[in-house]
């Protein structure tokens, strides 16, 4: 197969180029690199990408990685599937636009709250966590406005713009709703209650096909052990 | 006249906007907005961009800002005025990836030499500006490996990556070189000494049409008065 796409399951940011792939209908192949073995730092994958980051991606003999890079590659060889990026010059610009401003305002967030919770320290850190919650809280009215009387994020099709922020956010909602820390603001959960404009657009997005293709594997086997 | 393109002196965001307009040879004006006067966060600007940051650029009735989507925005509208992305698939993949990792890698470390230099604190904190000095002179090493038998950073042609890295290393040498601190590691400086490869790239990008034209202004000033 052609189109080879390198991920660690959970990676918002290897889910972001995974949806690309999927929601294009593409042809494709995925190989998951197991963090317990270091598989993302082994040289046969630091050869794809020094940086030992996922995604990668392998198109015939080309290979990019930056999930970003990887989108817009993607648009530019694959233009016709399901566009990305718009239609119209008008949506470009939107979409670029939101886009990057999910890179500049949500992606440190998602860092701020997740690293400490993952990777420690959080006790004793809850505060600095709680003011990433707080702008996360920021952002999620900010989608909310986005949202009303629109289907996606930046209009009524879906874009780059939703398989960056909703890889984002569920993963944010995941680790918040099952983490034992009574310190942590955890009043803005369930989504549903508090951004119900945000959760029916998180329904919207999980009911396109190519959406279950590329559901994170061990988010998938735990529901089912549950 | 119909792109006007806002944007702070000095700021290397609004200058990488203002080098795509002005390589692409469009036709444009730009808008300067003063800090000292909080121009940026007057109301009339937050209308275009509610962030109150630069850049932003009116084309005609749209508006956009995040100084990438303009890039983008400007590459689709006007693909034939000096391509910034490449004109083939495989070189659009490596073009934005650079990009990217530009936008990951270099910067943060230019927001932690710039910032604590421009608004403090410096003094006491000295230990942190150089470790990231030191990450500095890893990509600076990078680039050197770009350029090692390429005019530019991504190939022989100018590209978004020369137009992102270009501004970012121009304003810490120049913060570097000014700041009186003796704590500083400036062993690096000047780069011609150290990074041979990457000045002479720094003297192609500035020997290129449009670069005067949209020099940071305050820059230029300040070196006629010296």
């Amino acid at each position: 197969m052609a189109l080879d796409c390198y991920f660690i399951s959970g990676s918002p940011f290897a889910w972001r180029a995974l949806l690309a792939l999927s929601l294009k209908g593409l042809d494709f192949s995925m190989t998951e690199l197991k963090v317990s073995e270091a598989e993302h730092k082994a040289p046969e994958y630091l050869a794809l990408n020094p940086h030992g980051q996922v995604p990668a991606l392998k198109d015939g003999d080309i290979t990019v990685y930056e999930s970003l890079a990887i989108l817009a590659y993607l648009e530019r060889k694959y233009p016709d599937n399901s566009p990305l990026f718009g239609t119209t010059d008008r949506e470009a610009a939107l979409i670029w636009q939101r886009v990057m401003e999910f890179e500049s305002w949500l992606v440190p967030v998602m860092r701020g709250i997740v690293r400490p919770i993952f990777f420690g320290p959080l006790e004793g850190h809850e505060d600095a966590v709680n003011e990433n919650i707080d702008k996360l809280k920021a952002e999620l009215e900010r989608y909310s406005a986005w949202l009303d009387g629109n289907d996606f994020l930046a209009g009524n099709s879906i874009s780059a713009v939703d398989i960056s922020v909703y890889p984002a956010v569920a993963i944010m909602a995941r680790v918040l709703t099952n983490v034992e820390n009574d310190l942590l603001d955890k009043s803005f959960l369930p989504l549903i209650e508090t951004y119900p404009l945000v959760s029916a657009w998180m329904a919207r997005v999980e009911a396109l096909d190519g959406f279950d293709a590329v559901y994170p594997p061990h988010w998938r086997s735990q529901q089912a052990a549950e």
